[in-house]
């Protein structure tokens, strides 16, 4: 068997020249994401967009909340783009952080009252319709907008900035790289500490540590570490179970490195792996390798010949097809990958539920087929993979080996 | 000097006998809080309710999400309660959880198409007017329900269980004192760690640290640690600046402990403080104390002199009067205070855009005024008041020391 791998395997942690680079990369390229958003605003006859995400704030403005603070940070960071400018809303809790991060929008301290603001906002824009962010905005919200200014109208909108999001500039593809090394070490790190006995929590706890000393600035989401038959619940949550010899140990986790996320998860397997085990694990590799060979053949069959590249549809089908053809189509109940950028699941979607719209490109996506046998164990491989069919590139951004790994138990 | 404050002034983290005696006691009051929400439902006419907010899963199911994991959770955890039932939604990723965690639920998996199992579950309940969270609902998903069952009329509403939830049972409020332990020790820990030079962040990261491996099984919000001028930013983010001899250091912080939440801010001093900090420090604290005293007086005056309890407007301005007597009316810009629970922020409000409603009772709340001078300073100090008019109680929750500390420079 091979050596395991050492966190030397893998790409060091950002330096800060690099990471100035990006910030600097980032604030030159924002004209051009509201052109392209004032394009689609254009075409659809809309005079101002109203967005609310916290990715939307960051991608469009600059102006950065962390996970779950969109909770309690009211309208701030919210903002309105009209033909001339960007108005990003705050109350005095953030209007010294928005004049900061976001130096070429306009900052206006509303407060806490938005419908109060909205007829002067609008107004500014000279905007007679207003797309809103259907998807995001409350109900309630949308109600009172609609009441604080009946003559404007509301137009419910989705998916433009996320479509337009999903294709990455090449420093975007760099950070969600850089993310993915900096999980990459962090589990090398971690496998000498693996072994019996040692909980779910406190491998979860290690993990978490290792990157966030390692490069990262947060984790994409919370650490799942699952051992045995709880790595069955696909979302399940590290608890004071330990680990167990001859069962499945499973890691699903990701970084944060300058707003861009990773998100990987390997099923290791601690002491001699059962056989019933191995060959689950052995259907799962070959489905994710299906998927990402169908993407491979589609973009070389793009190149000269006119072909039409993969959809998100047909690319989760390549995978599914594989598990439901030995037995455990029911499962394999989730979608085989999403994108992944600011938000940890964003455009493009790669599963049935969707159109089969070809995938866009550049673009960086999870490809994560799995098998879950409740009560009994579950296995997932998950690696990011970075599409650009303009340079023929389908290429792995997490390093860690997909084979078996079995540590001693 | 009184000596620094030591971990063991503070209680311990709870043991598993307490832990499981807490979840006991949730699951024991669940029916009546559904029976509260059925009285709510019945005196408005609505035959079923809607809930998409994360905490409301968990206080009327046992569902439970990570800040955050709603974003990728699709619907999972939403509930429908009807007449004789919650269904508690599920995809295949959330099943088995739902099952464990819901015990006394039923958990229907939809899948991801809320729509097309909208009117098989509102059929089910029997209802003809349907209560939605309008509040969290998206305006999207909203019209998109509308449309699944029209002869179904939506009702919005907001605020039926946000209400219900402010009022705390006593499991609850040993919960949240519990989380506040946690988060006083973990701070206390800190203070010899605490010198000029140390970066904001690596402070925020080990006080982060403490509270995770010292019983608390998440934050309950990111760490603020904010040096000199930084204190300024009342929702600033620790950065790689260093602490600095003579300036104020600002930490705001919570842990979660089985649920709840706990949320503090002290404002330290490295080295002699300076006069103009100290006295905007004196003058924060005498803020503070009169909401305190006001509340505390509310409390008395009730007692068989059929006195009103004091609103969350009159609480605020008790504080804010104070502050804007010594000129700085405008350096005090966010509400005094809120309630706190299985979320950060939650009712009651203490803050001057609230009606004046008395304060529900028993409840738990902060009480946090600031003075911010950009560029300058900030200083806020943040203790939880726990509210009990029944038995007399007027306590803060959150025991570490108000008074100034100078730390060694």
């Amino acid at each position: 068997m091979a050596a395991f791998p050492v966190p030397a395997d893998f790409a060091p942690a950002p330096d800060a020249a690099t990471r100035a680079r990006w910030r600097e990369a980032e604030r030159a390229v924002r004209p051009s994401r509201l052109a392209a958003l004032r394009e689609r605003m254009t075409a659809e006859h809309v005079g101002a967009y109203f967005g609310v995400k916290r990715e939307h704030m960051r991608w469009l403005t600059g102006f950065t909340l962390a996970e779950g603070e969109d909770r309690v940070a009211g309208q701030s960071g919210q903002f309105l783009v009209g033909p001339d400018d960007v108005v990003v809303l705050t109350d005095s809790r953030y209007t010294i952080q928005a004049r900061r991060e976001a130096p070429d929008a306009a900052v206006d301290e509303i407060g806490y009252d938005l419908p109060g603001a909205w007829p002067r906002l609008v107004g500014h824009t000279g905007a007679r319709r207003v797309a809103v962010e259907a998807a995001a905005v409350p109900h309630a919200q949308w109600l009172r907008l609609a009441e604080a200014a009946p003559e404007i109208e509301l137009v419910a909108v989705d998916g433009w900035l996320e479509s337009l999001r999903a294709e990455k500039t090449p420093d975007e593809v760099e950070r969600i790289a850089a993310a993915c090394a900096v999980a990459d070490r962090a589990l090398a790190a971690l496998l000498p500490e693996i072994r019996p006995g040692v909980t779910e929590h406190d491998l979860a706890m290690r993990l978490e540590w290792l990157m966030r000393t390692g490069g990262a600035e947060a984790l994409a989401f919370d650490v799942a570490c699952l051992a045995g038959p709880e790595a069955a619940l696909p979302h399940g949550s590290p608890g004071d179970r330990p680990v167990l010899a001859n069962e499945v140990l499973l890691f699903d986790f990701g970084a944060q490195v300058e707003g861009y996320r990773s998100d990987m998860t390997r099923t290791l397997f601690v002491g001699e792996p059962r056989a019933r085990d191995l060959e689950i694990y052995e259907l799962v590799a070959h489905a994710q390798q299906a998927a990402i060979d169908a993407i491979r053949a589609s973009v070389t069959g793009t190149r000269g010949r006119g072909g039409r590249l993969i959809g998100g549809r047909a690319a989760d089908a390549a995978a599914r097809d594989v598990i439901a053809a030995a037995g455990h189509g029911e499962h394999f109940g989730h979608g085989t990958g999403h994108g992944i950028g600011l938000a940890t699941h964003e455009l493009p979607r790669l599963t049935y539920v969707v159109a089969d719209d070809s995938l866009p490109s550049p673009t960086v996506f999870s490809v994560e087929p799995g098998v879950y046998l409740e009560g009994e164990t579950g296995v997932r491989i998950e690696d990011l993979v970075h599409l650009d069919v303009a340079n023929d590139t389908v290429e792995l951004l997490t390093r860690f080996p997909r084979e078996v790994i079995a540590l001693p138990a």
